[in-house]
């Protein structure tokens, strides 16, 4: 081209991947097709195939995003010394904060449904964080740090139930929010909401 | 028609229903038409009319079993009488089990994003049913029985952010196991993972 499109804003791969997740999340991934997203970002479709190959390959760039980020948390934790529940504890709050910065990226990672190979490699890594999840439940069990009564697949279940609740209703604010959540739900998930408990 | 279609089993609205959502569930409600449910019953779209007026009507009877579930619980948790935590942990108790027992039109109702006029209504009744739980919080808290430290509307959240997260991971099995994990979530939200909190 000889004429630069002055005044409209260009998009390199990371701000179209915004853009698309934003809308993927809104009307669905597979209620999504390439001519949407290239209406919604004012260029053609070639100039989006310029960054990207396939709607399926932002899909992937989306979700993994979302899962760097937990098993960068689950890498940290591993490095940690010291009893399982306060690894356990560590790795609750990363994820919470995880959750807060990537939000777009984990509310599609958490609506994924297997439908693709993306999808199904994307839902086989969250099994394996929920693996790691529940062998620290288990170990700090056997530690006697968390109570038996409960089965550890449960136990890590109910934990990440409200962690990822958060797609449903966190709103990123001011840069305090995130961790005022990440003590809340550690507060609630460790010691209860009763007091004296 | 003069011939008895035999050997095909008839639908009566309620089994029609249960397909239907099974269907949404899969495909989501935008993504599926009433033509796709007509194959899948293997019945003509004027049958399917003849027990219902349209797929938004679908929605609105499965969505209202939900929510009628969980406000037939909140509705029995107002008769009680006693301090406000043991009515809210009546509250959460009743709501896993509604759960259990409605799971695919709860999963229906959880997916909802308020795109039509009976969507929009199913989150108003969503937002009422959380305030009811936002507000037996608060009640507990000024009686004394709830850690005054977490904002009362985030820990509603979160203890419903573990019910809810049942629509991701709960198989109904025998009878007892719904009560079994009804206790792993009181458990787990009143009095914490940690041993000897």
């Amino acid at each position: 081209m000889t004429t630069p499109r002055r005044g409209r804003p260009g998009y390199d791969l990371e701000s179209l991947l915004q853009v698309a997740v934003k809308l993927f999340n809104e009307r669905g991934y597979d209620g999504t097709s390439m001519e949407d997203l290239s209406r919604k970002l004012g260029i053609t479709k070639s100039a989006i195939y310029h960054h990207v190959p396939s709607k399926e390959e932002l899909l992937r760039l989306a979700v993994d995003r979302a899962l760097d980020g937990l098993f960068e948390v689950a890498a940290s934790t591993d490095q940690l010394d010291g009893r399982a529940i306060d690894r356990l504890e560590h790795l609750v709050r990363g994820s919470v904060l995880v959750l807060a910065d990537r939000l777009p990226f984990v509310t599609l990672l958490l609506r994924v449904r297997g439908n693709t190979k993306v999808e199904r490699a994307a839902l086989a890594r969250r099994r394996e964080f929920d693996r790691l999840v529940t062998d620290l439940v288990k170990q700090a069990e056997a530690e006697g740090d968390i109570r038996p009564d409960v089965d550890p697949a449960v136990t890590a279940r109910l934990v990440f139930g409200m962690v990822n609740s958060l797609i449903e209703w966190y709103k990123p604010r001011r840069g305090s929010a995130a961790a005022e959540v990440a003590d809340a739900v550690c507060k609630v998930a460790f010691e209860g909401l009763r007091t004296g408990s």
